[in-house]
């Protein structure tokens, strides 16, 4: 608890004194006022994060964090849980989806084994933080004990703090984890909070049989614990790879990094980081607003609007690979856009 | 006219029988079927676009085309025409906002003289094409004359089909030119069509005073002339800048190339292009829902949908900047990720 305490102070929000100096700024600029939308926001936001009015996106480094679910035993997924350390292999291989579309982004991407249930072999790409394989059965018992979930939310936070040290600008989150949006609907369900029923949806694909076996498994979760408090919450209904993009929210949070946080089980983490230290949504851009049918709802718990909307459902962080170029595009708005002034005095 | 005549003829639409093919390699993908959503759809239209199941975006060319309005005379705008001229040499020092963000997601920009009413000094990255030094005021008389029109839309189509031999694999639209919202609202009016008053806004700014001049400017204009053919359209209500993306949109077509449509003024060019040569349609993506009042109902009339909805309304080709990085990893989408029959099959 001490570690994470450290952690939580070192978390400053944002100084919003800040925010008239960056707005009369990007009003100047050669360009009539309010005329790049919702760009000048964001180019707002990473002003605020990175505490100054000339903000720079050099490096985006996308962590796609890997957990399988003892939840799955349920029936809840699709697919069975063997899938997680597959597609483990193939985003190492550079031919997953994510990989796809960061490499047409300029976005790095590795892979954090959070709680994979496989010995993975090792890779470069490939970041060894398993908290343990895999995640107990959050319909029978705690999916995490409590040490399980400090030591997940520690890990991401070292993790994110390193990339930063490192250089990235912006820490993106991704993840892939077989039954990992049952876990993330009762996250929100209680961290939200929302009713149970507007946090459960088709995830990546279901029939109605398989839905209704989805909500039963997910309804005897819930039943289990009656859990409000984050930590608890992420024990009980755990999910290692939610907990450690949790703790990975924090670690950049404290770097005063940019946090690109993708769709519905990212966003998830983003909350239980947030309910965590409230200060944590200061460096959250939300990448995409996801065709899951809970994300909305939990959008909005946070206040946030997502940048794109492109009826993605995937995850893997194929969201926050698309969305990188807008902060590296909105930063320059602020430090390389001449100023209205300049241009009338001609040159020279 | 017989110019125009041959690259009509050379716009094929696409071969609609590939489609299926490529929706079927897609939901082949490792991936659950249909989860990426939109990005899908622009993966299967630049397939198409390029005639192959294994796409490739490298290099997007992005082509600012700037011109004058007589129609500036009845006070349309906010900003005195001698803006455009010095918006010409803000893009040329490589800080607009265009420069900024293209340098952000790796485009190229370079800008037309399609029609600036002021002499340019020489510049590498300026193509000199000027069909006249404005054009002349609607609202009193003819815009432009048959020829000038056809000038500009056979410099445009060279332009683009240029680029296109050099590399390029998408060309993309923007625009400057002080006035060019109400050109682009006569042009909508009449080739959507739509009433003239749902195609009027506050383009890049106005008072209700301005709007009250701009609204006048543009009604005497439509009164003038009852044209609704696409030539006439444009010579009527013209626009050097947009007659010339106009013939851009059409030079790209005829080589197959993605056309990347900016905002409002954009797509009215590719409106004007597209009623000229409907198989134009087939190769044009819309990068941006633009703020400006027009824009919805006449992506509508082009049953198109945009990519990106962040409120520009700016133009210059800003949301086209913004929108590139979508289409190299839609492209890689097909062409660099594994088959799901692959990865079960496992690594050996």
């Amino acid at each position: 608890m001490l570690v994470l305490s450290v952690l939580k102070a070192a978390i400053q929000p944002v100084d919003a004194a800040l925010e008239p100096a960056l707005r009369v700024l990007l009003d100047g600029k050669a360009k009539p006022p309010g005329s790049l939308g919702r760009l000048e926001d964001l180019a707002v936001r990473i002003g605020l994060i990175q505490n100054r009015l000339d903000p720079r996106i050099g490096r985006t480094d996308l962590f796609v964090f890997a957990g399988d679910h003892g939840l799955t035993n349920e029936g809840v997924s699709a697919y069975p849980a063997s899938v997680t350390a597959a597609m483990v292999g193939l985003f190492l291989s550079g031919r997953s989806s994510v990989s796809a579309l960061a490499k047409a982004t300029g976005v790095q991407v590795r892979v954090v084994d959070a709680g994979v249930d496989a010995d993975l072999p090792a890779h470069p790409d490939l970041i060894a933080a398993k908290v343990r394989r895999g995640s107990r059965n959050a319909a029978r018992e705690p999916a995490l004990t409590p040490d399980e979930v400090l030591t997940a939310l520690v890990k991401g936070a070292d993790i994110a703090r390193a990339a930063a040290a490192d250089g990235a600008d912006v820490i993106a989150l991704g993840e892939m984890g077989i039954g990992n949006t049952s876990s993330a609907a009762l996250i929100m369900h209680r961290l939200a909070p929302a009713p149970l029923d507007a946090c459960v949806g088709q995830g990546t694909g279901h029939g109605a049989e398989g839905m209704a076996r989805k909500r039963t498994g997910i309804a005897r979760a819930a039943q289990r614990s009656d859990a409000t408090e984050p930590l608890d919450v992420l024990a009980q209904f755990g999910g290692c790879e939610i907990a450690m993009m949790a703790g990975a929210v924090l670690g950049a949070a404290s770097m005063r990094r940019v946090v690109l946080v993708d769709g519905f089980i990212s966003t998830a983490a983003a909350l239980a980081a947030v309910r965590l230290a409230p200060a944590a949504l200061d460096y959250c851009v939300f990448a995409h607003g996801s065709a899951e049918r809970g994300h909305p709802a939990m959008l909005q718990a946070l206040g946030a609007r997502p940048l794109l909307d492109l009826d993605l459902r995937l995850g893997e962080g194929t969201g926050a690979a698309l969305a990188a170029p807008l902060l590296g595009a909105a930063a320059n708005l602020l430090t390389d856009v001449a100023a209205l002034a300049d241009v009338l005095a001609g040159p020279g």
